[in-house]
């Protein structure tokens, strides 16, 4: 497939350019304010009438099948809502379930703008194959921990689950370890071996809550940013989820070992988890992803909310309202670099074809007085007009343009819903 | 204009209907499981397809006409904001700029769901002409302040204001004060005075900022609440701008003195004011509203937004996951009774006819296990096809239907923005 893109603003990591952008497969190969004719092959020309051509949103931490909960019990407390309602509807979840519950999320980020993702959830593989069938990207493990059994059991799931991931397009396989709380000194040593086998870095749940951090400390002495350090966790790199209860020393240890920290404002307040210190992460050079977590906490899976969010919240916690930049912040939603993706920070030539195409003439992005600005603080998903997603069109003003029979998804998600509803 | 609405999920204070909604004029006169036929001159039958008929949004403190500033001047301390960037700019508008901004930014309140506010600004009379203009809502006044000069300027320029607009169709005069640390004791005495004389409650800007308290206790030894109540200013009621910084015995004065509480929750973030206390103000069974604030602050002017940010923020604050309600804070933002709206606490027959379109098929809409949850949790402009104002059809998937001229309307806007900046 080849797309040439034309009358665009395009915003490059140098400012906006008005001209053409081209692709040819999932790359970014041709990006000018001028249009040559030395090529003419092209599947498919766009005029942008004059709108803006920006990186896709590139959502750093979820668990798309989880849409199958949105709203389904709200305002309780925590632990009721854990307990009797999230983990025994879990429990009822089929791998097909599973697969279409991750193609509703499709469709939502589609129509808001992303295209990638950081993704851990059981039933990892039908999650993927959803993935893959709708061209979308993701870097994807299974959450491991204890009940997944010993170190051989998880060692060789492991193994099979990296080799059929690995074969899908656009999806790898991630080297995904539930959270510190959830295993065990087995566990742990499994997960630092298959860091050093696959020579992949280790993404966790790290630091969500205050309780989670101080009863790690009370039972192992340790924050479990030491502790996940100290068992060679963290050899690799790694990516660490929400962030939010962090030390200086933490902070260090992060920025030594080049974790990278993802940040889901949206959720850490729905579920009164707390606000990351995404200043001081940012001030220390660490690097800085946003996610939205599952839709079961969320609830929408709208990466322009947690990207303000997560903007004006610094203003609020640092009580300065020059805390983090606008820009800073949407950087980190879309380069996808915390969880480890490589080429999509930014449009310019070479990089990943994931873009949106953004109406400026919607009110809210008017007037124009700075279009990027304007993106963090009154965008939202109503001004996606066109994704782009490894080089296709994939979603076209309300459209789904990959073979998606939007309807009969929603017959069969909604089914799905009741019956294990019914079945709890 | 009769409307007849059917094949429609309907929204009420009961819970959800499935069936048929009429108007008359700017009113509900027929809201049924049933159709019956004894009724069949209307002049536009709409078949909702199953989708959601719920109550518009009411924008509880906003200045319409500050879309000039939007993406201005971002990530700024806030004193080089406000008198290096806001005042200049502020001092060169016209009242032609001001009736196009305000105009520009009903477009964005129509195609997000929003049909009437409480508005503030100079300029008033070209402000409520665009209202009228547009079939918009309001209840509007200057903002009266000590720049107005002596008692008797601002009591004539209030009585000639409340004579022309209470002439325009839909709005309203609202006697709004700026804030007490803009007005003296013979501007407060005037406003006082003015209050009695037009048997109306008084509207202000109040204890938004921690230094605003401060301050006003250092001057007068009283919190900003405490004054006003003292000086006579909440005689009648009131209605109270942000209300973030406010102790016990000022929430007891704001209950007894009858005064409604609007919190501007993103407005709040992004100027690091802080977080208002809701649970606390809805415990003590004050009047809630919900407002954007202007777009110079926020920057959008999105009552989604708003009341997702309303409701979260209170679980954080309140370090409880059930501090407040989806629903409680849906029923602020959509009643307008913070500042005096009546009849429009619901879809039922004699409530206004100012009410919106939500695409229940939207994939952040689904499943639909909770469709008030969704709403508020999951919901976005986005999900906003068609908005009723006063009983009129004014916006449907994308398009304005009260003779905007759109193109042209953004031209004269940014040329004004242009203009403006090239003056300061």
């Amino acid at each position: 497939m080849k797309l040439r893109i034309y009358n665009a603003k395009i915003l490059t990591p140098h400012g906006i350019i008005n001209g053409e952008l081209r692709t040819d497969g999932d790359r970014i190969v041709y990006l000018s304010p001028v249009s040559t004719l030395d090529w003419q092959d092209w599947d498919r020309e766009i005029d942008l009438g004059g709108n803006l051509l920006a990186p896709s949103f590139k959502n750093a931490h979820t668990h798309s099948a989880m849409t199958f909960l949105r709203s389904r019990a709200e305002d309780m407390p925590l632990k009721d809502w854990l307990y009797k309602q999230v983990f025994p509807a879990e429990a009822k979840l089929t791998d097909e379930d599973c697969y279409y519950f991750t193609r509703l999320a499709v469709a939502e980020y589609y129509s808001g703008g992303t295209t990638y993702c950081s993704e851990m959830y059981g039933h990892t593989e039908a999650v993927a194959q959803a993935f893959a069938d709708t061209g979308f990207g993701s870097f994807i493990g299974s959450g491991i921990f204890d009940f997944d059994g010993g170190y051989d059991d998880i060692t060789k799931r492991a193994e099979e689950l990296k080799c059929k991931i690995d074969k899908l397009p656009r999806q790898r396989y991630a080297l995904a370890m539930h959270a510190q709380y959830t295993c065990g000194e087995q566990t742990l040593r499994a997960v630092s071996d298959l860091s050093e086998k696959f020579s992949l870095p280790v993404t966790t749940h790290l630091s969500e809550t205050q309780e989670e951090v101080e009863s790690c400390k009370e039972k192992y002495g340790l924050s479990p940013v030491k502790l996940l350090a100290e068992k060679g966790i963290f050899d690799l790199g790694g990516t660490g989820y929400h962030c939010v209860h962090l030390d200086d020393e933490d902070i260090k240890i992060l920025k030594n070992c080049r974790v990278g920290a993802v940040t889901c404002p949206c959720s850490n307040l729905k579920l009164a988890s707390g606000i990351a210190p995404l200043k001081k992460l940012l001030d220390a050079g660490i690097t800085l992803g946003v996610g939205t977590d599952g839709a079961a906490s969320n609830n929408a899976l709208d990466m322009f909310r947690e990207t303000y969010l997560a903007t004006v919240l610094q203003k609020y916690l640092e009580n300065d309202a020059v805390a983090v930049s606008a820009k800073d912040i949407y950087r980190a939603a879309t380069d996808g670099k915390a969880f480890g993706l490589e080429n999509a920070d930014g449009l310019y030539i070479g990089a990943l074809a994931d873009m949106v195409v953004i109406d400026l003439d919607a009110p809210n992005m008017q007037p124009l007085n700075d279009i990027e600005s304007n993106l963090v603080y009154a965008g939202g998903r109503q001004n996606v007009i066109m994704t782009i997603s490894g080089g296709k069109v994939v979603y076209e003003k309300g459209e789904y343009l990959y073979g998606e029979d939007y309807g009969a998804l929603l017959e069969k998600c909604n089914a799905a819903a009741e019956r294990i509803k019914n079945e709890i």
